[in-house]
């Protein structure tokens, strides 16, 4: 196994808790609103609108511009079709300000000391450089897929991270709580690091460990990986 | 004016004292050598590298690569032609090990409570991740013109940073040592601090502030630009 040099991190549900949070703003919006449904059903249109992008049936359009457009798809069913532009755009401004998973501060601060860091996630520079800023997270840089006008786990996002940060790709760690990710990693070239977030969709969602894929790590939280990694 | 969002920092010689560096690495590993004109003559050689890239004479190519290319041509002019292939790669790396002017830890740190912080830097991405490192600075994101594959000052690289960080360049604050840089941002939008470093070619060079450009700032050192940004 080659040393590792740095650990590129999805972030939507491997550090960011975006079901409580959404849940919780367009509750603050509209009280009378089922917001975790709401969150649920936003999350649901997520890899849809992606695909629209990665098969080519549109060019590549920022996250925060499919958010909004799922937005507007949305509101109606959840009778909140009144609400006008501002108010959406502030709403699809949720997505900046999600709060991260508990382990998610001491974890990377512990990792810094001794890896470079950054985001490997479809959200835009600008979505994550507010989620890192509303955090308190320090990464070394973003490494957001829309610089590279795609969206993972097409190979160019892994390959394109690995190709700014000058390293072999065995040689940096992709850290995320969906499998999918890491396969498409792994595939790759990277080393892996599988975190479980059980309660990424709620107490009361089904949570298997996937068996299927040899992770290079598996771990419980980012606390346990910074163990694991001797920091 | 509009409100400053954001503020994006050239790197060497605004940031960093390349020469003091440079010098120092070059006499440790040959002590007879002249270090401060060996510095300078490394850096004279950069524009012209930069220029065969924006010219179209070569395709796109990291900095250092270039500054690697360069090192080649310098070494024998200066007696030193006998280092070999991995003292070569390691003299290189001196870039990525810069000291920063005495000033910026401590004015980055003031200015990144209040604005989005990024390098806009000809450096390449793993070189600008690796300075900020060895010095303790906190960005917010690392925009390397590497990720528009194109070099200061084309048009590309001021844009490019803006549409990233999602903002007009009304409200992007181009902060550099060097008029022609902060020239090249204001005909691109942002808006512009110039920062004086009269040591950046030594002591006995002369040092002329610049005249003729009307920049929104002009200041004496980073603590300076926090104060007058109200940090």
């Amino acid at each position: 196994v080659a040393e590792i040099a740095a650990l590129v991190f999805d972030v939507f549900g491997t550090l960011f808790d975006w079901r409580t949070s959404i849940a919780r703003e367009v509750r603050s919006l509209a009280p009378g609103v089922a917001g975790d449904a709401f969150a649920d059903a936003w999350r649901r249109l997520y890899q849809p609108s992606l695909e629209r992008v990665r098969s080519g049936e549109r060019p590549f359009a920022k996250l925060d511009v499919l958010h909004r457009e799922s937005l507007d798809r949305l509101l109606p069913e959840f009778g909140l079709g009144n609400l006008d532009p501002p108010e959406r755009d502030r709403l699809n401004q949720a997505w900046h300000r999600l709060d991260p998973w508990p382990d998610v501060v001491e974890g990377l601060a512990r990792l810094h000391s001794r890896f470079v860091l950054a985001p490997l996630s479809n959200g835009n520079v600008s979505l994550l450089i507010d989620l890192a800023r509303h955090a308190g997270l320090q990464f070394d840089t973003v490494l957001s897929t829309e610089l590279f006008q795609a969206y993972k786990p097409q190979p160019e996002t892994y390959l394109g991270a690995c190709r700014l940060l000058d390293r072999d790709p065995d040689s940096v760690l992709m850290v995320a709580a969906h499998a999918d990710d890491l396969r498409a990693a792994a595939t790759n070239g990277l080393q892996t690091a599988f975190v479980a977030r059980p309660l990424e969709w709620g107490a009361s969602a089904s949570f298997e460990h996937p068996v299927d894929a040899p992770f290079t790590f598996s771990v419980g939280d980012l606390g346990e990986l910074a163990d694991r990694l001797g920091c």
